[in-house]
């Protein structure tokens, strides 16, 4: 899997405040929001609410602080994830889209379309819109076949060296099978600045979700487990397990 | 292993209904029935009831609703399937089958077919019935030896962006060996809207099914194990498991 | 490892009758004996009794109601085997060989015999016996190393499609490593209509032998552990397992 | 790894009497003795007294019963192994060499030595000395890196189908590493008429030794766990563990 | 990987003090210091503070003993990693920088940059800069799909042979994925002359940091666990973990 | 990796005498001291004292008995080990080598150095000297890539066959990952007439070092956990745990 090095221009962000998500329980987590420019990982098993932290970490950051947002889905089409969204939680994305402060990229995962290719798109889109939130979903779907040491290479590249540099903060989600242990490819959670992991588990008859933060560079960071909560009409929100 | 491209028309269907499984105990879990035009993998041990699910809602769909529905089948003749049905539950398949509200398609996995010409044939199916329910059993054999990415693409084109824009609502079966912890390839179960997990397990010196809802997107679902009972006249229910 | 197309004739069975076992405590907990045309799978660990359950199986079917039975070996020759059975539980296979109600098919497992070839031989003595009962032994041995997606094409073209519809139920024994968590090999035990698991387990100091049945199409069943006994005058019988 | 088919005579053996082993505490667990003519497989941890055991069979076999006797050594040297036996337990090996009741066959495992070269001259040798016991040590050393289903074929064919047909009884020594949970390759202990285990296990701050018989056709054997006891004098024996 | 041999000079140092950390809480684990001219392995899970302790290893020689320091970073770009350490930890790099008692070499893990040349440039760093301190993040990354035999060797000779000649003691972080039971890779776990293991493991509700020294030679360690504190103004600490 | 065939001499040793190990506590557990002749695996995790072990084996046999001793280093440098067990434990190394009683051998891990080569020199080093004790640090190091099957060979050619000829006792070092349960390669615990095994296990918070003998051939062994004390002035000793 041949992939062509992406040149882009090269502009220091200089803006030190924090990137607050405006989710119920979870800045005050890791001390106010994620440092601007950080690379984060969310892993989690499906259906652990990791789309919907995603896209409310975007929609609140474009309705709360006009931050412009980019959303790079390989899994769903812009309609039915609007759809989806709507239906369970009540968001109103075609709202942000039409006042451009959401962008939504569809990606056919396609083999004639060359990872370089989609990482161009997602590049340029973050440069014409200026946004300063980006949301990959996901890993896994982006990376297909590419070697793991070709993916380290990359992400530091693209994520770490260019677009970080737009002052812009990322999350990528990392798809996580139900009964696998490890977590992780072995190289992602390292190369980002933070780890976020969102697991289903079986606790007495009844499946639950929890979260934690495994990592977050440049924070003071609750190392606490949360559990998860999704609500028909606000969407995701944290509550700290009782010990 | 090559595959072409399916190219088939392209009609947003607005059904905003519910795919309802009138299956006795869960509709209730999903909050009244499947989201329309959804991909949902039914994942499970052998013996667990998968089949006989998948086939009870595609005959209440045709009974209930008049709602067309195809049973695409790698594993097993019509006629076997039929009778099988009818020995243990009492299913009358051939009276949809000549009411017109249930098509069989039978596959041979002869390598000499190609997966492309597979779902093409299946896409054709759906498209001229009109149907609004689909069954694959399963995606193990439809797939063969595809490489995973491979299957991603495939998964993504055809179900999520062909099929269910006809408001097609379709259950691929996922065989899951027994003692294999990991659930699903790492792949068909995030690109799905669904996953239902039917397990087989042993308590005391019997072996017991459930089943437990571990994803519906669009929906706010139980997330409880639910205890999967057989009963000879009247097939697959569910009972929330005492906890 | 190429194989030939094996084209056979074909003429459905209206046979609905069960295949009695007649094996002391079996029977009964499958509601009175295998469906007809059934594949199933009987899948162990060494030494828990699969072929004298499968001998056992065609020995009363010949004796008690006449029918043909072919015994497929891949592991024994005819002599041993008969010496074996004989001396361990006193069994009279050589009466059965006589009275042209058994047929034993010896196959050298030489590379020089494709899996195609083996397998016409086996269709073409249950189709001129009128074979209602054949056993393989084993699916392992049969298989060697051709590729899991070819397994499965050849079991369900030649064992459901061809076979099933002479009215011959076949068993197909499949070996099980002790220490290996995983049962089946990930394709036959979802081909199958039924699949029988014969355990070794360690109780205290002892070894002991359990079976349980974890599917069988077209059936209510038991699904509770039975203890193996296998003994001197009378080969293998079930027991149920205090609870 | 090329393979020449082995061709030698064809002599069945009438022989219906046990191959009594004389080890203290061993033959009671089988009836008396090995069958005749069978294929054990003795798999075992490093240091549980695998080929203590195997050297006892062929000593007593011709110490007391006159009968001929072959290790085929693939591990060590005539001398070395004589004088470790020796200095272990006292067994003089070297008497029953020059009383001709007993032969050592050395190989070196040099790649120029095919294994059906050295399967031809053990082979060779059994039927040459007449020998009723043969000792295999090891089979790991002798497939080296032989393919699983050749090595099926070898085993089959030769062991099986030639040398026992001399009448011979055969052990075959199974090396198994410390922590690994599967016994045997999935081959060869299937193929074997007899499985015994011999199995190095740790309790409270010891490593203790023991022995089960997980199959052995055509008898009716102990499934209890024996201890493995190796006395300096005496050799190996065995002693039913309490429970 | 073709890998260019590295020549450079050959100085036996014939410093025998030890390279104090100053790390509140760790040099009286090892008994004063690292044994100079060591090669460390640290290896832990992410966000366990692995470039926490070895920036400070760094800071703390070139602020208390003037020794010239050399971190070697696959993973950040210096000003990012100047401004996550100021702010999690309120440490001035900068400073040191500026009085040239620390170098900050940044790589790019491009495919266009070999390992060797990349060694070189390390090699050739602290022969110039004399560097007594040299931190290498990470041993994954500058691998990459180096075959683990090649590691042994560029390993040994590199930092066995030439760097330690300096009298520069090395630290090179291992990325460990969590959930991984293996610590290392095989390889450079047995070269080193030391390994440090951070871990985060989940006690109750919370993910928690400890650490162990598993092998330090040519010293007397600890080998308790160490409970690991980050602080906001203070960095990485260790506390006796209570038993 | 070809290697080539390594033709030396052959003098049947006759001493049959025990090579005492003179280190504190372990004589005691293996009847006297190892078997000569004996090639021994000393297996262990990262930092258990290995290395130390084996060079008071070789020590004390230079100084107790006068007998030469070969050390062949995959791993340290001379200098670098003798000032390691010097600082740690006060060996004074250089004595004996000065003495000629002791020979250290430094080998680069160099692609371009065959094991063959390597092993000739060892060979050749072992039969100038008279070498009676010889250690290899480690088996890993010598054998990198060299297949499973090949590493067999090797190792019973020249260990079994030659060097032991020379009446000459090997240690052999086989390196355990941490976290890893299978103990050995699958070849060498079996080709090898003992395996010791030094653990690092967690008990509380603190890191142990124990060590049991899982075999040795022509002896009656301890089969009982030693702790392993590293002691300043004395280097290794064993002490049984209590139980």
């Amino acid at each position: 899997m041949p992939y062509k090095p992406i040149m882009v221009g090269y502009i220091l962000s200089n803006s030190a405040a924090l990137a607050k998500t405006w989710i119920p329980g979870f800045d005050s987590l890791i001390g106010g929001g994620f440092p601007r420019s950080s690379f984060i990982i969310l892993a989690g098993h499906p259906g652990t609410g990791k789309s919907t932290f995603a896209i409310q970490f975007l929609l609140n950051g474009a309705m709360n602080a006009k931050e412009p947002g980019v959303y790079a889905s390989f899994l769903e089409r812009e309609e039915i994830f609007m759809r989806n969204m709507s239906k369970s939680y009540g968001f109103d994305i075609k709202k942000s889209i039409e006042e451009n402060t959401l962008r939504f990229l569809e990606f056919t995962p396609l083999a004639s379309e060359a990872v370089s290719d989609t990482l161009n798109k997602i590049v340029k889109t973050v440069m014409e819109t200026g946004a300063k939130r980006l949301v990959i979903d996901s890993l896994n779907a982006l990376f297909g076949d590419v070697p793991p040491t070709e993916q380290r290479r990359i992400l530091e590249i693209v994520l770490n060296r260019i677009i970080k540099d737009q002052g812009c903060t990322v999350i990528a989600i990392l798809e996580q099978s139900i009964g696998k242990t490890e977590i992780g490819f072995g190289i992602e959670e390292f190369v980002a600045d933070g780890l976020i992991v969102f697991e289903s588990y079986i606790e007495g008859y009844e499946a639950k979700k929890r979260a934690i933060i495994r990592k977050l560079r440049g924070t003071q960071h609750s190392s606490r487990y949360q559990a998860i909560l999704l609500n028909p009409r606000e969407g995701i929100s944290f509550l700290q397990l009782a010990g």
